[in-house]
């Protein structure tokens, strides 16, 4: 039986040094678990686009169909602002969600008991956070047509279409609903149903579904209310289902709550491949961080923390992804801290691949 | 000359008991001021639903485009969950927006030095918090056309349309602008250009209408990465200028921040009318809350401060806004709470009218 395969695209700012240290625990876990992974590696976004004027190769995109799991950096910098908008850094990764029909995208908002501290929020607010995001991601407003600027009268009006079918809201809330199986039994759904039709259509196939699934309590949000509500007590909720669009904000939010913002990983996932195995990419929430890239500052611990749900979401490797989950928790008990994570005690950061040594020897 | 006129609207849930005690408010100015208005009172939301079979009837609509200045409650509640889309309490205000094409919405997210221990925030993030946020209010994702649940093959769609017109964006654009440089001339613009047409056209032409504005610094931000930077350190921002579906969530989210939601007022402008007024509709922030509805536990503070709202943006009566804020301020500084704003020290709540009194004694 061949090894499974890791397709790692770094992409830009700070992804290839967090990378880095992925590659890393990889080995790690070849070296010293057995797990041995064919790893290939390419480019995604403004590097792409340096490199072959496309954010994404269509080699590249062949690559991502064929592997068992995409691990993914980061995207995009300024020096790419003034580029087309099909050429953006972003239009990669987007194009690898949308082909590979990742349709679920898990976002864990975890708060790390040795940070949390570290939230903009008050400690019994965040203190033991643990839910979970799932973000519809292949349809909505990010890719529904027609959308463009366009000409109308003697002004320009700029476009985009909100669209769900049935069957797209049906697969992403089966997923919610699994999820809310293995966790605490309560599911939130969010859209904004006194206002638009997609909306509507979205609650009550959510609330359809919901009767496959009678163990689990659903409740239904208005996104408005859920963007207060994940504010004033995050601890109400388990998992939340909601679409691409309010997922994007939802998440972030639900991560800047944490303070463990450059802790946190997510998985994207799609249907099943012929071996099982869902199709799959994994990547940090953070962003690209270009102010710092190059300069060892920033942490790797998302980014590792992907592969993890890498471990657990395609290589059925649960314990493993515990082990590691854990080595983490150690290394920041420790007081490690990466200078993202500075300004509570007086604390000197360590460097990006110095947080990966830790971790490895945690390991 | 004749008075000011005043249409108010209470609507339902807490809405008629928080409006009472505006009217207490609004006969105080007459009767000790001199500034006598002359009020109407209609239906809107569910209770017009209830008399009339629609959520706003036109006769009440043709009222609301005549008035001075429009003051409504809040709609909804449960009893019309099961309402056809078109019927629902929200159309009768969403109507009311779009006829009187009410496009600039401010809503201040200002935090009660009284209550800063309220948020869930830690008090130091927003102790002070002073910012106002622009959400457009008549176009978007909201009124966009098509919209609707069709068939589609052998599914059922949702779709809603995003759609900004280029004069459409500059209106807003330009009231966001004026309101900065009345205040720390700082102006955030907030979408999601990385991903959707309409936010390209939205950051291009606030940038054109900010070389009106050069001494307003402007900035661009992402609306998901606006919704961590709100919560990681809102002082950051002054004003904010967004759509009205991010606007939806984001000044939501605000107003959260700030623990003082049951205070929070907005306002609704449009263009001006022949006597100069803008056409003008203000409301509190909060919801109908119909849990809590005819039990005297609301708190009148944020449909109080909208009408201050209303002295300061419709009659040109900023002194006498600044001593109704006050007033408040004094009351909420003596230790008066509702309800509401209770949890911190071992206070007795008072009712909606004690808290109306006690404004009123201190004006
Ligand atoms: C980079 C960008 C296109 C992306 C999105 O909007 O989905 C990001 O914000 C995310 O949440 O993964
Ligand atoms: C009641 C609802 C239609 C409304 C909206 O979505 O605009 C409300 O949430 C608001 O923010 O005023």
């Amino acid at each position: 039986m061949s090894n499974p395969s890791l397709l790692i695209l770094p992409g830009d700012g700070i992804g290839p040094e967090v990378m880095a240290e992925v590659r890393r625990i990889i080995d790690w876990y070849g070296a010293k678990r057995g797990l041995v992974f064919d790893v290939s590696e390419d480019l995604v976004g403004g590097c792409a686009y340096d490199a072959h004027g496309t954010p994404l190769h269509d080699d590249t995109m062949a690559k991502a169909q064929e592997v068992d799991a995409v691990l993914l950096g980061a995207v995009g910098g300024p020096k790419y602002d003034s580029l087309d908008f099909s050429l953006k850094p972003e239009r990669g990764l987007l194009r690898l969600r949308k082909e590979m029909d990742l349709y679920a995208n898990l976002r864990p908002a975890q708060c790390f008991d040795a940070l949390a501290d570290f939230s903009s929020l008050k400690t019994d607010v965040v203190a033991g956070l643990d839910i979970m995001i799932v973000r519809e991601l292949t349809s909505g407003v990010y890719f529904g047509e027609p959308r463009g600027i366009f000409e109308e009268g003697n002004e320009r009006v700029g476009i985009n279409t909100q669209r769900y079918t049935e069957s797209e809201i049906d697969r992403v809330a089966r997923s919610a609903f699994e999820l809310a199986m293995r966790r605490n039994r309560k599911l939130c759904s969010m859209e904004k149903a006194n206002v638009m039709e997609s909306g509507v259509l979205w609650r009550e196939v959510v609330t359809e579904v919901g009767k496959d699934y009678p163990e689990v309590a659903l409740t239904h949000m208005y996104a408005d209310a859920g963007a207060m509500q994940l504010t004033r007590w995050p601890k109400q909720f388990d998992v939340i289902v909601t679409d691409n669009l309010f997922g994007d904000l939802l998440s972030d939010l639900a991560a800047m709550l944490t303070g463990s913002l450059g802790m946190l990983p997510s998985a994207s996932l799609g249907a099943p491949m012929a071996n099982g195995r869902p199709k799959a990419l994994y990547e940090p929430v953070h962003g690209s961080a270009p102010d710092i890239a190059g300069q060892g500052k920033a942490n790797p611990i998302a980014c590792i923390l992907s592969f993890a749900m890498a471990l657990r979401y395609s290589f059925d490797q649960g314990a493993e992804a515990d082990r590691l989950e854990k080595a983490v928790e150690r290394v920041l008990a420790d007081g490690l801290r990466t200078a993202d994570l500075l300004g509570q005690e007086g604390v000197a950061p360590v460097t990006t691949a110095e947080m990966g040594s830790a971790i490895l020897a945690a390991l």
